[in-house]
């Protein structure tokens, strides 16, 4: 899997300064899909066993009736089972259990409900044409979350037996998987800080937990372009802080500013940085911009893992991707609105769109800044980059093409 | 009550780019401790109400020991019973309640354990020499919860209503509160987002709630000065964010810097921002500074509200007594750990303390900045200024001296 050591190459490069420099390397960044045992060494805080897990079904008369895949809204249809496993500072790791969803009984001093203490995921897994099912580079969410958890300061784990079981989980609930190559079923580790405590510290006791949706496409507006609204008075990640962590203290502050953009009828939020007004995120998607650059050349540019932007798994694939087609020149580094305006000008800009996990691509069409309105001809361009892309990891994820990305799950 | 005009006037001079200037002035800003009703315009989401509070008590057999004062640890220890109040975007408010304390049942996709839809805020029942008990200035926390939720986008309600809820609350548990002149019933009302979905979007559902906890003096070492540890590196809140609300994404990020500043030997972090390294706040408390200045006057300095602070109850208090004494020039300005350096070397830094509901005061000792140790003599000073302010605080809090800041509970 040559392409992995490229990716993990880059997150070394960081710059000292803006990296989380503090937080040593993972060992989980070494971890390929393979199932090496950690050593105890690396595994300071134990580990939970994919092969304990204690499963309790739902009574058949409670299951729910599937969905329509074609009516789904994001986020809002859950499965009939999830995932939990505790963890106690004495105690260290409980059972891992299946169990019907249900609420979680957390107490009211938890420390996830007054400082954060939390941190998740974003994953899919996939139905292919040939009826096997399939999660996509399970291990780089692996690697994130154990990076983060480190950060929020939550006790580590075995990668490898937490991918053990997220594929129980979704082995009992494979009927929910949709029968649809736009659809998938989201699987959401959550991770949570359940010390019941006040004070402002790390918390000795965890909990977590997965669960999982069925979702269809993520924009309400289907695969149509999206607006954005960029205002630099609203800075989503700054230097020295944890923008480049999926921890929720990022998320909870956007929602007034991606309500304002709505209020203005844009679709998204781009996100800016700095005195120069640096392009960093839009939505909460990572963002890609293909250009004619000065020397005629095609070229995608991407923001650089300066400490301000979210490693995506879907932004590490498309690069990838993209290095291995050759047809680009690729560059990370840092791209301004006075840049975006004048190769607008200059009809330079070809395409922006955003990526991530739960949209995979999502082509932009105009940018709303300072009064001015942007138009981007994203989707005026024959055969774009980010069609190109789309079409390839839809490839990879439902097994039209046989590739290491794709991770079955029997 | 002339101080709080000053106050509020303070709040409203904040420079429009880094105040949120986007949520407008709430309403509650204007609210005195008076118990005026807010009109339906004002209130656009409706309110619970003090009167309709419904009292379920914990069996006689179920009420737990009161602890021994002189050893409670901050924020381990609840009492008996909590309030709830659960709100719903179609059938509005539900019915307040005051409920034997116990796990609060949380549906896994809400959004306060996902994206950190949360805020909250510290305040403190006393038990007056008079025998009285007494709230401090409970009208300030209600102005921030509101603006908070405004930020966080959960509904806002009649802060006298809720002033009722904590006062009705107060009362059942009076036994709790501590007959000591350096304890305290500290008062965490807490504001979650519960909707039930994986959308990084506003709450549609939501709950208050508050809990209680008998506290002893905030510092284990007590009220011995504090040594801080001060790295550029770590940025807690910046221009653009949310560093001047009370929502939980502030804090979770701030645990491994705590952790890494005990490793080293120091108690408490000294928040830097910017180039040239200013001073924001101490751990999660505001900071003062006492000097002789170039003129040769004791001047009180203060970070100013530019966004970067949390506006706190204490800070404010600490500012209106110190500008009723007259005794001491007052500043609200930036001061960089360069001025303190050159403060130090000219022996012109008298006191460095911390300030907030938990602590009251902390004298500072020492800081440790890029390899330096730079002392602090605010324990060498005769009748410093923050020993006066404890004091003045102290005898309102414990109703030796008659203050509209006291607010009586009963």
């Amino acid at each position: 899997m040559a392409s992995l050591g490229r990716t993990f190459r880059l997150l070394r490069l960081l710059p000292a300064e803006l990296q989380t420099s503090h937080v040593k390397p993972a060992v989980a960044f070494r971890v390929s899909s393979s199932t090496r045992n950690f050593s105890t060494e690396e595994l300071p805080d134990g580990t939970f066993k994919a092969s304990d897990v204690e499963v309790t079904l739902t009574a058949p008369h409670k299951l729910q009736a599937k969905p329509d895949v074609g009516n789904l809204i994001f986020g809002r249809t859950f499965t009939d089972h999830m995932f939990t496993v505790e963890w106690d500072k004495q105690a260290q790791w409980g059972k891992p259990q299946i169990k019907p969803m249900g609420n979680l009984p957390i107490h009211p001093a938890a420390k996830v409900l007054h400082y954060a203490i939390e941190l998740f995921e974003g994953m899919k897994a996939y139905r292919g044409v040939d009826g096997r099912i399939r999660l996509f580079r399970p291990d780089l969410n692996m690697q994130r979350i154990l990076r983060g958890a480190k950060r929020a300061m939550l006790p580590t784990f075995d990668p490898n037996e937490f991918i053990g079981c997220i594929k129980k989980l979704v082995k009992i609930e494979q009927e929910w998987i949709p029968h649809s190559e736009t659809s998938s079923l989201y699987i959401r580790p959550t991770y949570i800080g359940t010390d019941p405590s006040l004070g402002v510290a790390l918390s000795n006791n965890a909990m977590l937990y997965i669960i999982l949706c069925p979702v269809g496409p993520y924009f309400a507006t289907g695969f149509k372009p999206v607006s954005l609204y960029a205002d630099p008075k609203y800075v989503r990640a700054w230097p020295g802080g944890c923008g480049d962590q999926k921890l929720g203290s990022n998320y909870g502050p956007t929602v007034f500013v991606q309500k304002t953009a709505e209020a203005r009828g844009q679709q998204q939020v781009l996100w800016l940085y700095g005195e120069d007004h640096q392009l960093t995120e839009v939505g909460t998607m990572n963002i890609f911009f293909v250009v004619r650059n000065a020397n005629g050349e095609k070229e995608l540019i991407t923001p650089p893992l300066n400490g301000l932007i979210l490693p995506g798994v879907t932004r590490f694939s498309v690069l990838d991707l993209c290095r291995e087609w050759k047809e680009l020149k690729i560059t990370e580094r840092t791209i301004t609105m006075a840049e975006v305006q004048q190769l607008t000008k200059e009809n330079r800009l070809l395409e922006m769109f955003g990526a991530g996990t739960a949209c995979i691509v999502c082509p932009v069409c105009s940018i709303s800044y300072l009064g001015e309105k942007i138009d981007i001809p994203t989707a005026e361009q024959e055969n774009p980059v980010y069609m190109k892309v789309l079409n390839t990891l839809s490839n990879i994820f439902y097994g039209k093409i046989n590739h290491p990305w794709g991770v079955l799950v029997d």
